[in-house]
């Protein structure tokens, strides 16, 4: 929040003035949209499809800290992770509602901000802002978003189809959240300690991918376009090795991954290979990439290899074998999860 | 929290722990509930009907004090009082999502508690927990509860549908809520200062209105008994009076509201005169009392009348009327809202 901001006292609106503040800058723009914000609940017309729904949860000082997260930004990467939900079931996001609670130390303009990020991802995703809840907090911002999405049941991409000897394939790259949060917390120390202007130069993507990460909706186009339904599906939001496992267990099956496949942008590499981390361990654990992962069956391979969109990283094995990664020498090892889980974090 | 209890720490179990804890006790009872808690998204099948959705945040210290509030109560009433927005639509709630924030201050056998009431309001309402999210809070215990409900297109009831000369209905009794919210204060305090066991006797309807509301959807299918279908409808949250004004902005007219009709239970009658408070004021403006507001067309006036759930309490005029309550006395006042405002509230 910049000191040239002007600052209005969110009390001076009160809640049904910050809800009219909100309502006033939405409009509907989606068919199935038939009654957005302003009544005891929202209306949305299914038009035949299945719905999906989903609900995330960001929290002040657990998922993100103000001292460097925009809150232009937060707006945005708090719609998006709920849409990842929504197009890992191979579906299409069309609504979400928000709930957020706020203390009085964040004046008008702050929530603006907030709104507005939130504002221009639907506007990017082509989905509608159709209700919520405003309400205060005693201490921290907590923001509950809700998302909502359309498909015909049978493109239904469930975490448990997946087959023994299935492909397993990944969208994107890897671990380059996970490097962009670390130089963020490193740069915070060093001002805390020094008060030295954090120096950001050079880590512009992975910056990006931390703080304003974008849902893979292209991919549920592209899956259509090369025609290929994937057998099973997940977003990758606690770390690859945690998803994979998820696929394995509700699959029934087991996976092997081959660490020289990874998808790992070359920034993400060389940053953390400055901060004494191996790229691989980042790419398998790191989180919030947001990028999908799934599985085809073999006989699709050649509609999906080659695309530079997905990396094919490994296969489904039987289930009495187990969850491997080879490493680049050829050894296998037990796959684990290592993510962060959120009640060891930061308590 | 009861020292008799048993206390496990959250971070023994861990974020997946917790949630597969609390999908182990979950049962899909709905034929529209297709896939509930364990994939990225719940799926619904909307059953070719249309869709709403309401989503509620409950934050501690604001919203309830866990100092008089029995977790379990709180589990139940996160559930009730989105379901009761799905209601003021004329619409059957089916599926719940449910996110949590909290700290490790609460044990395992605290979230039991908390689910065990959501649970149970999801059994007496017939609605699925489909889905949602647990993370860590630095602080206090958050809830946003999403509700989703179905209807037929042309069976839904909005805010906006009021017309000129239509009787205003109200169900149940008012104020009942905030007479219990009054006495639970009151023995905490003196419990402060004293250390005396809180006297709650006497109040027992009361302090359910508060701990334990209801939802009324026993009045969707009252309504559909007497072919009545509501021009427009809303729940009592904030109070009688502010929902009145909503009634009437979004509907474009007026309304007089006759303080002699007004539904007073005995138990809250008495409190407030306990108080030294006017039971007609804590009727239109204590709030939480989860009752619906509508309007219905004079013609359906034979079918609602002498109803024990129903009050008419008073009738839509022209805009330029304004809004007005009768007092007891014949005279006539400005309706105003002096609910409570969730920002200056406690701050």
């Amino acid at each position: 929040m910049s000191d040239t901001l002007p600052r209005t006292e969110l009390s001076s609106l009160g809640e049904f003035g910050l809800i009219e503040r909100i309502a006033s800058r939405i409009q509907l723009t989606q068919d199935s949209s038939v009654k957005g914000i302003g009544d005891d609940a929202a209306v949305i017309d299914p038009q035949g499809l299945h719905q999906v729904v989903t609900t995330d949860m960001l929290v002040e000082g657990v998922h993100f800290d103000l001292g460097y997260v925009p809150l232009k930004h937060l707006g945005y990467k708090a719609i998006v992770v709920n849409l990842s939900d929504v197009y890992a079931m191979n579906a299409t996001p069309h609504q979400v509602t928000v709930a957020i609670a706020l203390s009085n130390r964040f004046p008008v303009e702050a929530i603006d901000e907030l709104y507005e990020g939130m504002a221009q991802a639907c506007a990017h995703y082509g989905v509608d802002l159709v209700g919520g809840d405003t309400c205060s907090s005693t201490s921290g911002l907590v923001i509950a978003v809700t998302a909502i999405g359309s498909a015909k049941k049978e493109d239904i991409v469930y975490r448990s189809g997946a087959k023994e000897n299935d492909l397993l394939v990944v969208t994107g790259d890897l671990g380059g959240a996970y490097m962009g949060l670390q130089v963020l917390e490193r740069e915070k120390a060093v001002f805390k300690e020094t008060g030295a202007q954090p120096d950001l130069a050079g880590h512009d993507y992975i910056l990006e991918r931390q703080l304003k990460p974008e849902a893979r909706k292209d991919i549920i186009e592209l899956l259509k376009k090369l025609d290929v339904k994937p057998t099973s599906m997940i977003d990758i939001s606690d770390g690859l090795a945690s998803e994979v496992l998820h696929l394995c267990r509700q699959s029934g099956i087991g996976a092997m991954v081959h660490d020289q496949k990874l998808p790992i942008d070359p920034t993400t590499y060389r940053t953390a290979r400055d901060f004494n981390l191996d790229p691989s361990t980042c790419a398998l654990n790191g989180g919030e990439d947001y990028e999908l992962l799934f599985t085809v069956a073999q006989a699709d391979y050649e509609k999906v290899k080659g695309n530079p969109s997905l990396s094919v990283i490994g296969h489904m094995t039987d289930k009495a074998s187990g969850y491997h990664l080879v490493d680049k020498h050829g050894g296998t090892h037990e796959l684990r999860a290592q993510g962060w889980d959120a009640f060891l974090r930061k308590e």
